[in-house]
């Protein structure tokens, strides 16, 4: 599973609106001789990818798939009926579907005769690389991840509003990778005047990634006359985050990055509409400056939105923590 | 070694103006004979009392201390004196003696004929248990950790004023644990009309433990009638840091915490008087509320005041950061 895991997290960020599925296929003695994962939409999903690679070497084996295979005609053939016709004896999923359209896989697998097992890592998956598209399936809303970066003593920049930089080059580098595995991304009207961000996936020298995430700009002005984001971003004059989340996923948008500012960020507090926080948090201390956060409707300690840290991890000198909402 | 800081960390905050040394005497085979911490000023010191568990068996054994056993006459005779009548053949400490008037033990315990071993877990116990007495005896200043409680987000409480609790009750337990083994706890005048705290170490329970700090409170105005520190404080009339340190210092204060409030930080951090800061980052978002520090000084961002994080681990829930000002 964790190889199938490895599968699914190649293919992050391509699948949209699909699953980024990862597939293992072992042959009958257990050796690995398939990989596949969900190609972009209209493509072959995971496990036909490694049903493919497999070729006549799944016969009397076993797939481990981090989602339950779909059983329904989509834009593809099942993945239940490939996975019958090549023989396998065995499927291993984490996830199961909550789609009631594509699920009923494990049940359709069985009638044929191949032994299901289901729940393998489900959390770790369920958590990673299926989290926004599960989130999705369950809501109808894409996922959002509000990331911020500042410093140990909460200020996104200093007195004099100069922010360049809190984080460190590595956590810059790992936000630009994080982009390039999203949707979409969204800031403000104001971050625009006051940034100008090009809110595009660059690699370590600065060059553009292969895969760009669309930049959404949320608000009632117009975005200043050579704004970078001017020519390349959805702008949608609204203040509301339901209205920004229904249009994205008109687009078929699953993953979204909030990037700010703190009004911005706010407004989806008090909606309820973050899913998980990402903050880098640099080793210093300014004082005084700005919050990440302004304006999120809690006005007394008992109203706090409590999270759940689910991971912390060092990104360079920066803590990186990673939390969601109880629930 | 370890288990001479173990020493060391059951004699912390008893010390003091002493260091809290840990002593473990092997015989000579290498079997643990003996355990002594530092005792109250006036009392024997960690070699001593180890030496006494000891007994004959210390002869041709070896002495493992945290810190170089001191040549002076002070109080007490001097420890090099002790580990030679005992006989002990090799002396191994973590630390040197920074303080000329002791310094010199491990060179006299050599003219007896003692082997000496300098450095080993130096840093383990530079940066541990004699931390603060490192930094008294190099700067004539009492060592200063500034601790808060926040929110992720950097608020210490909602806008309404409310912060209980903002973080966990194994946080809180933590702090009165911490509390017992410091010398001092510093408040400013605002923190005891607001809050009115107590700032004694109690544990588990709620019952006072055996050791308390001494409460001191700075800043001009006359402290509340019926304000729980009234009686127990010592109120030092004044706003700069440095005024306090050095009030604390001839008292014999060695280890402080700064708890609060976010004026009295910034003035700390501002004079350069913050030797380390221990953040417990509670994982809720309130997004607006007062922050943890203020006026700290920091006009842009490359004024930042860099930090390194030590340790980082989690205190029930919430995130326990411990970091040192670069140098």
């Amino acid at each position: 599973m964790a190889l199938a895991i490895a599968e699914s997290e190649r293919v992050r960020g391509t699948t949209s609106p699909n699953p980024p599925v990862g597939c293992v296929v072992l042959d009958e003695h257990g050796r690995p001789v398939g990989f596949g994962g969900t190609q972009p939409p209209g493509g072959p999903h995971a496990e036909v990818m490694a049903l493919k690679e497999a070729g006549t070497r799944a016969r009397g084996g076993t797939a481990v798939v981090t989602l339950e295979p779909c059983s329904h005609f989509g834009r593809t053939p099942p993945c239940t009926e490939a996975l019958i016709e090549a023989g396998v004896k065995h499927v291993i999923h984490a996830v199961s579907d909550p789609n009631p359209d594509a699920g009923g896989g494990a049940a359709q697998l069985e009638r044929a005769g191949i032994t299901v097992t289901s729940g393998l890592l489900a959390d770790q998956v369920g958590n990673g690389p299926l989290r926004a598209w599960l989130h999705f399936a369950r809501t109808g809303r894409p996922h959002v991840t509000w990331k911020y970066a500042a410093s140990l003593d909460g200020r996104i920049a200093a007195q004099d509003g100069t922010s360049q930089w809190i984080s460190s080059e590595t956590s810059r580098k790992e936000v630009h990778a994080m982009r390039a595995k999203l949707d979409a991304i969204i800031v403000g009207t104001n971050t625009v005047k006051k940034d100008d961000p090009a809110l595009t996936a660059r690699d370590d020298d600065g060059m553009p990634l292969p895969r760009q995430p669309l930049p959404v700009v949320m608000g009632m002005s117009d975005l200043p006359d050579g704004a970078r984001l001017r020519h390349t971003a959805l702008h949608l004059r609204t203040h509301d985050p339901d209205e920004v989340l229904s249009a994205l996923a008109a687009r078929g948008v699953v993953d979204v990055l909030l990037e700010g500012g703190s009004t911005v960020a706010g407004a989806f507090l008090r909606a309820g509409r973050i899913d998980r926080v990402l903050a880098y948090i640099a080793p210093a201390i300014l004082g005084d400056g700005p919050a990440a956060i302004l304006g999120a409707g809690v006005s007394t300690i008992t109203d706090a939105v409590r999270l759940t840290v689910q991971d912390v991890t060092m990104s360079g000198p920066d803590l990186r923590i990673s939390a969601v909402p109880q629930t």
